[in-house]
């Protein structure tokens, strides 16, 4: 799916965040990680951390620079902690993510060191900075954690709106319920529960909570199967 | 922002990930963290992880059981690997965000253990169960890069339509564009450059390339001044 997108990472100190990046990027579906001056690369923690997704760490690409990393890349995303003081385009990871799925060039996503990020240089070098929303006082994020947001907005970017199936059956149609709602006073009034001052009132509550739970058809049916056989029992 | 939005983690092996929670959870502005049987907590590599969010693990509260975290809430979503048997309402993070955004009661967003997440016993306590959207060869997410995904949501939900100003001076009105595309014109024709066979169609694509860039009214000075700086050489 991502085929032309790279994760760049920039003097990583910590292995384990490498291992971390990359169990991040083959859950969302990407799968080239390029390590400038990784200070441990390889390592065991990386294996661990990476938790399955060894392969990617396999087929990283380790360079000297980052101007070696996106030699051949049209576009070139640089995160940002927001408080330089150059002025450059700035987006969210859902607009960055928005911006560069009709692209089909090769394409890097860069990621600074866990202590300081991108230097100035090295973000003058991107087409554009991308800023994860924080808290003003806290807003560091954790190098996996911040690779995980943006690999999974190219993930929903890409997959487009989601709606999953959740239901066993077809929902139920108006006159299925209207059905259930007869069967239910008569079976109520029979009971001797509507002999309330505000029967109706009731009834419309009971219909309104039907229509809230979107009942389906076998709900419906497993209602009107109590319903039956409580009337039993009231013969 | 998320006072009454509680964070809930069920059986958590390693403590390394309840401090990635306290840290994305402060990262996003969520405070509250409930852990259901830590195995191991509080501990040294929880704050390590935590990196300053330290007061969110001084403040969590540890429980015996799911219903004891969740018997205060109105709304309860439980991540889920998609996989259950038991259909259930099944939204995105980005879903499920939008869902609570406007709700002000007690919420509880619960996250299973690092092997096999939530039980189905638990999940049946969920109004309704989350799913990350993954490649389904490889869909377990480290946990604490689920509970960023979840939080950082929210955070985007609640902050609406994000746009960062990065510009240094206003954008350029097109008379100051056309007065730096006639100078540029001049220059070129005293430069002897636009003695080609198609001297309109360079000028038409350096117009096009001025607005494609968008111009900034500093940057039409800063084009305009060098332009004159030739001009003085070509006297």
């Amino acid at each position: 799916m991502f085929e032309h997108v790279r994760i760049v990472m920039v003097d990583t100190s910590h292995p384990g965040n490498i291992g971390a990046a990359a169990r991040a990027m083959k859950n969302m579906g990407l799968s080239r990680l390029y390590l400038v001056n990784p200070k441990i690369f390889p390592d065991k923690r990386a294996i661990i951390r990476a938790a399955g997704a060894d392969e990617i760490l396999q087929k990283a690409t380790v360079t000297h620079s980052l101007e070696e990393a996106i030699a051949d890349c049209s576009l070139v995303c640089g995160t940002s902690a927001r408080t330089r003081t150059l002025p450059w385009p700035l987006l969210t990871p859902r607009q960055m993510a928005e911006r560069l799925l009709p692209e089909k060039q090769e394409i890097a996503l860069v990621f600074g060191r866990e202590s300081r990020g991108l230097s100035n240089e090295e973000l003058s070098l991107c087409h554009f900075h991308v800023h994860i929303p924080t808290e003003e006082s806290f807003s560091s994020l954790n190098l996996g954690a911040a690779i995980q947001v943006l690999c999974y907005e190219m993930r929903m970017a890409a997959l487009g709106e989601i709606t999953y199936e959740t239901r066993d059956s077809p929902l139920s149609t108006v006159s299925e319920l209207a059905g259930l709602q007869t069967h239910l006073a008569e079976t109520l009034r029979n009971l001797g529960f509507l002999n309330t001052d505000h029967p109706m009132k009731l009834l419309h509550r009971l219909r309104r909570l039907f229509n809230k739970a979107q009942l389906e058809k076998n709900e419906v049916n497993i209602l009107r199967g109590i319903l039956s056989s409580v009337d039993k029992h009231l013969k």
